[in-house]
This record gives structure tokens, C-alpha cells and sequence, in this order.
């Protein structure tokens, strides 16, 4: 299995590398170009995932997303400490590689930075993380015996089974830790990062998920699909009966038949209520 | 049971066909009177279609919807890939038989025209064609023990037991196809419009299903009703008790009381967002 | 059973009649007053439940809502054939005792007319009707063993256990009603009517409902919370274990308690989308 | 059990008092400062929080919140007997220790105020009551066998069980209750208030819950979280397998890491309707 998982992260990582070099097909000129990539274009893309990841239910009054800087990649950006759906460009923090902003008189970001600090640590293939509590998951992060697991099609960049980091399993041993929900420090991003391994997603128990990926839209791509897997899963369950489950094939064909990320990313856009 | 589809087919297609024909009861000239068809109507109709599933939840930032072409009816109208939200009379494109776009200069389609092409090969009866990632529908896709079965009266165009399309009944023998979701080539979909046969619907694995009807308000009307059926199918069954589908003898019936098509289709129309 | 159904009926007939009439506790002098009673009135409250219907998710493209004409009290007023949706004043038609238009000249109504004409002939207390395809409640009628119950108090109206009527009653000794799932003539109106009895709500197999009321306001509000009903004994049936109902004491005390019919009313219209 | 819950009310309560005075972190002076606390300012809150309510869900047609009196704390402030999403200030009641209007000519408040004048009376630390009809929740009224248990770890502020009100308790020794699903006078208001103790959160069996806070915007985030807790646990239990509640820890942990109310609260303000 670890294998598959490995294969599946270098395939991906090919894919999503692709998508703006790949030769177009005769006759396709139309599909967008994507814009050339610069802080600049991360920032307007980050406050676009934020308001995409509300207006498609993925994020409530609280989560984030944020992207890696290009200039200096040990940097990322960050809304403050706000409601994701009233995110402005003027209300973007750029974070240090220890997750404190590099000017000091920046606005307080959210104390959940870590998660995204520690995934871009060990990551360096990721650009865009997501934390949020998407409603459809969390059941999956609650029963252990039924773990997400990838059966729609557009889902095969999940692993065969998505981790669920607890942390019982750090503070068990860390009295100071004890019944800490939010992941609010270094130690507990970086064992979320740990958990989350080569994969596209983890989930946190009782209390949301973390998504990576190549680029903002393909971050907010495989949170909104995760969440969709994760309804479909659910409702097949509740039949009662035998799952047919993504085999290993077809998670690894998943990255080589990639389809386009700025469908939905354009669709995405095209839905968002106009700004007030 | 083969028996009860083709009878079933036979009096859906004279259903069909019978719908601008039939004589009005005394009392009745309001109904709206269809326009005359042509392929200017057709592909007005399309682009009302396209943006009609992604209103009904059918649609998302993927799926798609064609239909035959009047003038030559081995070639059909497809949108260009791109969100089927934002699709305008300017984005349809002909394909041929081989869904191959007639004009060379013509942008890129989906790669799974070969779903429609397929169909219009061995369908005659068939002018419209819905591919869609209908979220109620995959569970039923994924349980091989539950198939999706007609229990809404609405939902009587359903064979007795929709049939699941797996591409790994075909990858299975050429290892050229393992692990393909995709029916992104002539083979694969020659195979689905075989798992079709004579029926309305067909499901595929993991993926979504795809619905044909004699005129795009059927395929449409179909393919809300197919979703709508798996709603309450699905809450049907988790009560865990005993199901009453619909049977023969109302399958049988359905397309003789069938009702008016132009409804749903005013309906469906008439709640559509204003264009911007 | 049988004695608490009558009871029931009895003591909801006094409830609806009391609701315009009842004195005002001192200091409310702003509840709203019902307007006077006029056939005008009932046909413009007809076009607002048609409306409201449709926005509370009850209605879809089909259902209908009916009022018993005040004049002429063994006729009764219904959309013709139409989205209602889209319903105006306009579209209203008098159907006369046997469900046959007064007036030759008027527009088709739907053929389901006969669940409303035989239900005002053998209920003089109701005063509308509604029949709806709602979703929710579909699933109770095609799962013998788990029928619908009361669970919430607001839907205290409903009796013990809702009656279902399903076609295979009537055609199993008539063989030209086989396969009928339409209720679309006098014979299946009356079978249904029957099955209905003194109660509020009767569903149809694998179809939808037909709720009853002494107003509009009535027949609007208990179809609205019929469907919630159905949703929360769907969910809670669903964690598989013991499920309180309302006793025979709360269903004899709900009409007693009754609440402020005018209230949903009032918001129920507020909410409505604004006419285009 | 009874000494966690106390500890945990103990910190609930220390949470809440810090929120305006907590020293802000270094960078942080964006946060919100909460305007200045008056009875016009209450009023003011509780226009917001009953439009907030409908918008997130959680009131319907009826269902009511309240806020203790600054100036005089044995009073609070009700809107009158009327949908919820109409309330304005305008509409704003003051009732007595014993939910008497002061003003003999004031409008008619809903019957049921007795569940916030009980409340008020026995708890001190409560400012604000939320009273719902809240579908996801009331599936676990109605289960004796499966509680609702806290999942969520926003929803931390729940008991380990959620208690349930059931008027039976009462009305079995006093016959002139039986049956009365409304709780709608002193004796059954007080049972209720005995029944929440010191929880945050009490169920009405087969009607609703009643929700506290310290505050308006901490009623009106636990009555919105309570819900969204409801809904993930009922799927997580369909799943059929065991489930992880929040421990002790946990538990206790919560009030001390206390997220900001106030960015909820300016999330639901945010995406409230424009006023007509």
C-alpha cells in the first residue's frame, strides 16, 4: 500500500506540473491559459479559493486556505483571523517558515496556522493547503472502522484509506496537550503533517480535514471533491451492504487521465455571488 | 424480464412520438404548442438543456448533455469542454458518427463524447443524450446488492433493475484499459451503449450514469426523475424493511398515461437564474 | 384507534373553526385579522399556496392545490394543466361536483382532479385539498413496515398511523385499472377518499400525498409539516432503535393547543421569491 | 458526570466574561471591540439574532429568542407572538420575572416564554435563550437509546449526554397537563429549567431544544453548532459502527480555548438577506 500511495504522489505531482505546459490537442486552442504565476496572482487566487470554499459549503465561519509564496518558498500567505467569506486582498498575512508573520504589526492570523506552517515544512511539492470543517467528512473521522475511502471517479487522488489524525495519539504522552482540539501549535501541525504523510488529504477527528495540492485550484478541487466522496460513501453505506471501492488501477490511472482543474475552478468562479 | 423491456421500449418510444401528435381533450388548447423542429431549435434547446441540469443539481462542473442532429442524423451537437453552467449557442460543436468534429478548426470536446457517439450508433429511437456525475444516483452504482429500481410513479421510463456499466468487464482483457474510469474511447463506450441495450438509463460505476430520450425535455426530464427516484429509493431502503418497487403491470402502463413533457421542461425553464 | 381518529376529526373541525372567531387575549389586539371570506379571496389564497407550495419544496413541476368554492359549495377551483410554479389568477378553473369544468370552454385541468372532487363530496369539513409528489414523504408509503407516525408536535394533526393508498386495492379485481398509477378518474378518487377517511393525510404508493384542511392556510400548513415530519421519524428510524411517537393523549390535546394557522401563512408569503 | 458538568459550566462562563476583556495578542488590534452593552444595544442583538436564526436554519415559522435585561435583570426582552424573520425592534416585548408583559397594553408574546422566564430565574450566569423547532436535533428527542452526544469540537459546549425534557414526567401526577406538548405555562417552564440544570443545552422530546449563552452571539452560535453536531453525529451512527464523542478532556479543554464568538456572529450578519 505504501507503495501505491508513493506512485500515486509522484503521478500526481507529474499531473498537476502538467497542466499548463501539456500540448494542446488540434482544434483547443480555447482552453484558458492559466496566468503567469507571481505573489501577486497567489494573493488574488487565495482570496478567490476563500469565497469559492464557502459559496461551495466546504468552509463555515471559520477555516482557512493558504498559499505558499513563490518568491520565498518557506513563506506562505494567510488571511487574518476572519470569516473566510468576507476575505479581501487587504487582509493577507505573509507567514514565516515557523508560522509568525513577518511584519510585526500584521493582523492576528488564525491559531490554527500550524497545520498549513508544518504541512509546507515536509511538503515541498505542495503549494496550496486547505483546513476546514466540511460537514460531509467529519463522520469518517469518527468511526474508525469506516474510513474515507475513495469510490467516486473524480476522487482518485485520495488514498486507499484517508488517515485520521487524533491528537490522543501525541498527547497521550504530553500531559500540556491534553484535550486539545485545535491543532494551535508547531508540535501538533507537524504530527498532523506526519499523519498527513504523501497523501492529498487527512482528516482530523472531530473537527475537519487538511487538503493539499499543486496550486490554489487544485487545492479547492480536491476539497470540494473529498466532501463529495464523502456523501456518496456515506449513502452507500447506509445501504448495508458490499462497497466497490476505487482498486488500485484505477487510483493510479487517476493522475494519467487528469482531467482539467480549471473546469472547475472557471465554474467555481462563475457561481460566486457578486461582490456586495 | 427482457421481455417487459422491450415492451417497455416499443410503448416509450410511441409515448415519445406521440407527444406533439396526440390529439388535444376538449377544453385543452392552451397546452403550449412545441416549436417546429429543426437543429437551429435543437441547439437552442441544448444550451437551455445544459444550463437546465446544472439548475437541477445534475449537473456539475463536468457532465454533459448532446443531441442528434435533424439534418443528418448520424452526426450530433456537443458542447465544447468547459462548465455546462456557462455553455452558450456559440459552444456547441458537430461531431460525426466517429465523434469526430466535422469542422477541423472546431474547439475541443469532452473526452467522453464517445458515451453520445456510441449511443447514437445502435439507439435510432435516441435524439438526446445526458452524461452527468448525479450525486443521488452513485451509491446505487457502488452496492452491486441494490441496484437503482423505479418506485416513483414519475420514474416509470426505469427498467425493472438499471444496469451498471464497469469498465473492468472490458479491462479485464486488455490491459490497455486497466484502471480507465474514463469512457473516453470508441471501445468503452461501444461497451456502455451495450450495457444500455434498450433501456432508458444506464449507471456507471463510481462515475454517474447516462439517460437517453426521444426528444431533449425527455433525456432531461429523465434524468431529474432518475435522481429524484434514488433519493427516495435510498431513504426507502435504510428504514430496512421491505421496498415495494413498481411492477410490470405499471412499468407496462406508464408510457400509455404518460404525462406532459412541456411541464417539467416550462418548469425547469422558467426557474433557470437571469442570464448576467 | 378507530374512537381517537373520530375525536380527532371532531376536535380539529372545532380548532379550525375557532381560529377566526376565538377572542383575543388581552394586550394581542395586533394578531392578524383574517380577511372576510369571498370566493375572490379563496382564488387569490389558491394562487399563494400554489406558490408557497412550490417554495416550500412541497410542489415540484406537478401537484395541485384545490379550494371548495364558498357560492356553491359542491364546486371547488383549480389551476389548469401547469407548473404551479407559475399559476395566476388567470389560470384558475370551477370544476362542478363530478370534477367537470363549468365552463366548456376552459382550460384542461389535470387529470388527477378526481383526488380533490371525490374527497370535497364525502368530507364537508374539508375545505382544501392539496396533492403534492413530496419527497420526504414517499418513502413511507412504499415500506409497509415502517409507516408514517406522528413525531413532532407541530404535525399532531396527523392520525396514529397515515393510511396509504396504493391502486393494486382497487384494479386487482378491476383489470382495466391495472398498472394505474394515476389517480385520474372518479373510481380510483373515491378509493382513495375511502382511504383517507376522517383523516388529515393519506399518502399514495410510491407517489406522493393528498392533505386536507378547513382553509387554504390549513391544507398549506399541514402539507409543509407533514414533509417535516417525515424527515425527522426518517432520521430518527435511521439510528435503529425505539422511537417515541405522540401518544393518544397529545394527539387528542394538539387541536386544543392549537396554534396561530396565520403565522406560517404570514411567513410562508414573506418568503416567497418577489414576481418577476 | 456531575462535577464535569460543573467545572465545565464554571469555565463556560469565565470564557464568556473574558471575551471583551481579553488582552489581545501582539498584532492583533483588528479584532472586533463588541459595542458598549445597553438594553438598546440587547434589543438591537436580538433583532439580529432572530433574522440570523431563520437564515442559519435553526427557526422556522416559529421558535423565539430572548435576552435578559441589562437595567433590570430579573426582566427580558421577547419579540411578540410572529414569525421570527419578521421581527423588528418595534416588535420587542418586556416581560417580568414572572414572563408577564410590563406594559399591560404590549403586544401578545408567544406562549411558550415560559421556557425563557424559568431559565432566567435559575440560572444567572444566562443572558440570552434560544427556543427551536431545529430538525436535525429533535431525531434525538425522540431516541431514548441514542442521546445527543458531543462529536464536534466547536460543539464542546455540549453536556456528555444532552438531557431531554419530556412533559410526561410532569403530566403523569398532574392530570390538567396531559398531553401538552407546548410548554406553555410556569409549572412546565420550571421543569424544563430543572431538566437543562447547569448544561448548555436541554432537547424538548418531539419539539425542539432550548439553547443558553452568556451572551446573544454565544446562544446563537451554540444553537447554530448544536444543530451541525446533530447532523454529524446521526450520519456518523448510520455508518452502523463506533462512534468517537469528545472525552472528558476534551470537554474540559473547550471553554479554555475558546474561539471568537464574534467572528461567527459578523459571518451570519453578513449573509443575512438585505432588508426588503
Amino acid at each position: 500500500m505504501v507503495s501505491a500511495r508513493k506512485i500515486s504522489l509522484v503521478l500526481s505531482l507529474l499531473a498537476c506540473a502538467c497542466v499548463t505546459a501539456v500540448a494542446q490537442p488540434s482544434g483547443t486552442s480555447e482552453r484558458r491559459q492559466a496566468p503567469p504565476d507571481s505573489d501577486e496572482q497567489r494573493i488574488a487566487d487565495l482570496v478567490l479559493a476563500s469565497r469559492i470554499l464557502v459559496n461551495e459549503g466546504v468552509l463555515d465561519s471559520f477555516g482557512h486556505v493558504t498559499v505558499r509564496s513563490l518568491k520565498n518558498p518557506t513563506h506562505y500567505f494567510m488571511p487574518r483571523a476572519m470569516p473566510p467569506a468576507l476575505v479581501t486582498a487587504n487582509d493577507i498575512v505573509e507567514l514565516d517558515a515557523d508560522s509568525v508573520a513577518v511584519d510585526p504589526r500584521a493582523p492576528r492570523t488564525n491559531g490554527e496556522r500550524f497545520i498549513h506552517g508544518e504541512i509546507y515544512k515536509v511538503r515541498p511539492d505542495v503549494q496550496a493547503v486547505v483546513h476546514s470543517h466540511s460537514l460531509s467528512v467529519i463522520p469518517f473521522s469518527i468511526t474508525p472502522e469506516r474510513p474515507l475511502r475513495p469510490v467516486l471517479h473524480m476522487a482518485g487522488f485520495l488514498p486507499e484509506k484517508v488517515a485520521v489524525f487524533d491528537h490522543r495519539s501525541v498527547s497521550k504522552d504530553d500531559p500540556g496537550l491534553r484535550g486539545k482540539l485545535m491543532v494551535n501549535n508547531a508540535k501538533l501541525g507537524a504530527a498532523l503533517a506526519r499523519t498527513l504523510g504523501a497523501d492529498s488529504v487527512v482528516l482530523i477527528r472531530g473537527h475537519g480535514n487538511a487538503v493539499v495540492g499543486a496550486s490554489l485550484p487544485w487545492a479547492v478541487m480536491r476539497a470540494v471533491y473529498t466532501q463529495l466522496n464523502a456523501r456518496v460513501e456515506l449513502e452507500a453505506l447506509a445501504l448495508g451492504h458490499e462497497v466497490i471501492y476505487l482498486n488500485d488501477d484505477e487510483l493510479k490511472q487517476h493522475p494519467v487521465e487528469v482531467f482539467d482543474v480549471e473546469r472547475p475552478w472557471e465554474n467555481f468562479k462563475a457561481r460566486l455571488p457578486k461582490s456586495p
